[in-house]
């Protein structure tokens, strides 16, 4: 179950702290142009240890791809159709004994559910369950974004909340250049004001992502089981954190009434954009909009409560390096896997007309 | 992609005006009890037509197995391992003229989404896309939940929140009994009244369907994206109308800090349940926790704004027969959904440990 | 597990003496030409009782679309792109005393492995292994055929050799038409009389059935792990009472050298086609051809030993209706298989080439 | 569609010129000893370059394993139940001038075939369509054969037939010791000879590989469509340069009768083994047998006729190291396939019966 998707599929492994973290792309059609440049940018929006608010871990997350990949003719390195193998290594794993914890269930962790689920677990930094397994997911995003870009079709974000402060003014492009990555310069500082106050509280904080992806076209999703809607609800609340996800209006929708709710159709399109991009599990060209809400980062600096693997009362209190507010950093990885999705769906869309096919082979 | 899960999964078809709709549920293991009278009870409680609040369509919505099952030594009927077949035959499509609106999209509905995806749509009371394909969905939910009892697993659901109008006391038994699935009962007049001015009004109202799956054994989950939180987001917003879903505190969590929202631990299990019984996406003991939250039915009897299958402007005014709240029978299907899953889960954990492998073959 | 394919996929049930059998087939693009007077041909073609070669049961085989098809603007029945479901009653099922028979497997068929992996079996008639299961398979072939007639790829098929009598001349449309399915005129009458040979022993023999696919696109078949070869492999021999298969020389090719067995190339085509129409698992245009072997049918009238479900020994002596060669009856459903492979290898290799992506979007 | 299996999965990347192949291995269980040593081991009997009747291409093949395991209690490397990275970088790939031969096709390749599906392939030694892709194949088994091994169950290989010279005493204990792989000492020199002649002749020969699984228990295969015959069938045509698939008697049985092929079922077994251990597509605890039938390797070093990227015709003679016999080395390939194929058996079957179910979580 460490495959995503369906026919543009990637498939990872790798530990917090084991050697390196890899991740195969499967199914990206011959002749995408492979940018390793913006592969690697994308990792570093990621990486960690960049500003203040980030985890104090310093990786470089140089990515190096390992196949699936050829020059065409012009000279350029393109997909030749042939699954992409890429992998990372990890630099910075802290060698500091781990003995008095191996033992101890982290509140708000999944060391917990790990050790019940397999027997065993690998203590050091979470294992398999760290947040540094959205590296992986990162690059194959890269990729879907390469692909993307050949049909015009854009996917951005930014933080919409953060500790409960909302941006309000939307800007994309400014979401890229802060060390937030929020939306609204006006709330820029307010936003990181809160982050600082939790982390001297020894705290955390929430935060929620907004991802638009724009020019998309008519009849992305597969009904019944394989909706957009669903398929994107599936990758982010399956995020480390993630606690509720919003498509469009979300939940003031349902506190709506039909008559507003209903996005009038009009020969030059939608009058309003409630439904998010989606009707009945299928875009309909307008932009996509979903809300992903992170709770605060569960590694927190106070005494907690907790047992052990023998189910003992112990009271436990972290120390190390870690996020504030996951949230942040999330938000690029809330953002590749909107670009699996829809590259997905635009590769399981090509067979839904039989002109296409027919096109295609006749 | 009409096939929903991966080891306990079902298949699907059938059409709103069509013959019949059907499913076949497949991965159910051998020795399960098959309750002909249950799986029937569960088709009732979502069939049409029941009360005030719900669409005028009358269906019997009658149950059929037709394969899958054998009695076993004691003359009981159980499941045989193999596929299970069951078909509903459609019995009240109105064979009224759809001459006026077979090229016309009506707002807030997929027939525009089906008609640029497949170029061809059924547009007899919404084809494919209607909500009658959720009789077969709780018909496998039926199937799932005789499973899921024969390990003491247990799901229900009701109303939380119907036209922004919350219920406050929790009661999952009243839900059962009442024409609006509330689970308050000081709220429902308030909650029906709600509704009924709505449809005076010739519109609609929205509402929250909340899910409590409790016994729910620790481990169920398969990282790392097919996990219990995201399969859950996933087959909720994959119903139709649904915009937003969350799980335990789901947005509240993301306004929290870290210290409240991490739940303690403690030999007798956790002090607090934000987590909404899920860490890591795996489940963790606690009861599952989530909330669904459904838009207006799109159907209202006011004069809207669509254009036809040329994309020339028109104007539209839908007749006919149609629930003025759908989150209302919604709360069967998300009730149903989510046995699917556990379901699911519980088959698929099977095989994480060594141990249990041992034990079956050695 | 009941699910075959990936993009055209169908799902079956239904046993021996159920109530009737079913598909969902899913995955055909919209537009597809429906004919059901074709679909039901097909059906007619496989069903039992045509002949003395075959066995006693009679059945109409008659089937019922039941969703997935709509009407065109020129008001043909087509395909609407969502899962389309079939259904076939049981008329036959021979109310006999099974009591002698319930508790003992009989040789060479399923009921000892299905007794063991489920702990429980349908005994009447083989149950869900019985091969009247394949009739399922031909309804999704036909729906198939359809798909690949529109693309002008043809699948053929007969027998190739009966009870070790081989077919020299290969003539499928003479195969169409005997009751035999044989390839070969001349060679009728001596497998005719090799067949009531063993009939009058009470025994059975085995066959070989030929299977060509013509006009086959090049690039059909998807590496690794999914390759043409591969899928028509599994297929087959997925197939009651097949043991073997090959493709293009099979055997002969491993006792051949490579300056014979290589296909030259020249820039009319291939020079030979001892690859059966793959290499590497991917079609190159050539004609595809299979040949699949068929064991004797086990059921025979000829006293048997074979222990009960207590494990005590037992004699066993059948009565009851059987093919003599399971063979022949396997053709139909061999040639439906490679139909369903196809269409499938058709649609995934619509996602192969970012060009053929570009050209329907943008 | 690199990925193999449903449960125990293995997902695989890498050419045959370039940086690294390396492998996923997905579904695990937790708790299997993973011996670095032994996987080691069974990549060394499939690595180039051992004899004289093997290409001389050398490769040490050094398998790396980056995620997945870790110390249990008792210090021993184990699986954790997450996906298990390895990698095998490339060490000796020529830097010879491929100028000659970008733009032709090599007849009985893959090259052809490729070209025509993506728009360009990877010319260097074939690409991905290299039989190099095995060594990832074995790699994956041999983590399949760990687990196997707790459970008692053996794959073991060997040749049977060579360039048409049959092994008629089967030894496996001897198959693992000699550099053909045979099974039968005393063929050993008559078929080295052949495969030396073929190589003065600069041709090629085929042969044949026999598998045999003992310890199997009853029960595994996933009706209707991945039974256990079905998947051997597809792991082993889906093979480079395999043309033919016999599960027991194979072909021989389709020319046998029903009283002679039918195996006798006593109180203490099987009677017989002709159905190769096979009945329904389920085991059914008698030894899986299967054989395996490699044509010759298709590179020669005699001209041959082919096309270039023009179709225009031109004469082709390759120059470069080649196995004279692809079988040999195969015959680890086809065992580790045996083992991944019974792997993903053993978890698919945890769920046949309730009862197991039971005992695991009540």
């Amino acid at each position: 179950m460490n495959t995503f998707g369906q026919k543009f599929r990637f498939c990872t492994f790798g530990e917090s702290h084991g050697k390196a973290l890899g991740v195969i792309v499967d199914g990206v059609p011959a002749g995408v142009r492979i940018d390793i440049d913006f592969i690697q940018s994308e990792m570093d929006r990621r990486k960690p240890g960049k500003s203040e608010v980030e985890t104090g871990r310093k990786e470089s997350d140089t990515i190096e791809i390992l196949s699936g990949t050829f020059e065409d003719n012009s000279g350029q390195l393109v997909s030749t159709g042939t699954s992409i193998g890429m992998i990372l290594f990890n630099e910075n794993q802290k060698s500091r004994d781990y003995a008095n914890v191996k033992d101890l269930f982290r509140p708000g962790h999944a060391d917990f559910t790990y050790f019940h689920k397999y027997g065993i677990r690998d203590y050091k930094g979470g294992g398999r369950s760290s947040a540094r397994e959205t590296s992986a997911r990162v690059a194959a995003g890269a990729i879907a974004k390469l692909m993307l870009d050949e049909l015009n079709i854009k996917v951005q974000s930014g933080l919409i909340e953060i500790a409960g402060i909302k941006s309000e003014n939307i800007d994309f492009d400014y979401a890229k250049q802060n060390i937030l990555f929020t939306l609204d310069k006006n709330k820029e500082e307010q936003q990181l004001k809160a982050i600082k106050d939790a982390k001297l509280k020894h705290d955390s904080v929430g935060g929620v992502v907004l991802v638009r992806a724009s020019n998309v076209p008519k009849g992305l999703g597969e009904p019944m089981y394989h909706k957009l809607d669903g398929q994107i609800a599936s990758a982010m609340m399956g995020l480390n954190a993630v606690k509720a996800v919003e498509i469009g209006d979300g939940i003031d929708a349902s506190r709506s009434c039909g008559s507003i709710n209903n996005d009038q159709i009009t020969s030059k399109g939608f009058e309003t954009n409630h439904s998010g991009g989606i009707l009945g599990g299928i875009s309909n060209g307008d932009d996509i909009i979903t809300k992903v809400y992170f709770k605060p980062t569960p590694s927190i600096f106070i005494e907690q409560q907790t047992v052990n693997t023998q189910n003992e009362d112990k009271t436990y209190k972290l120390s190390g390096r870690h996020d504030p507010c996951v949230a942040i950093r999330g938000s690029v990885v809330c953002e590749s896997m909107m670009a699996c999705i829809l590259a997905d769906m635009v590769l399981l869309n090509m067979t839904s007309k039989l002109d296409t096919i027919k096109k295609a082979y006749l």
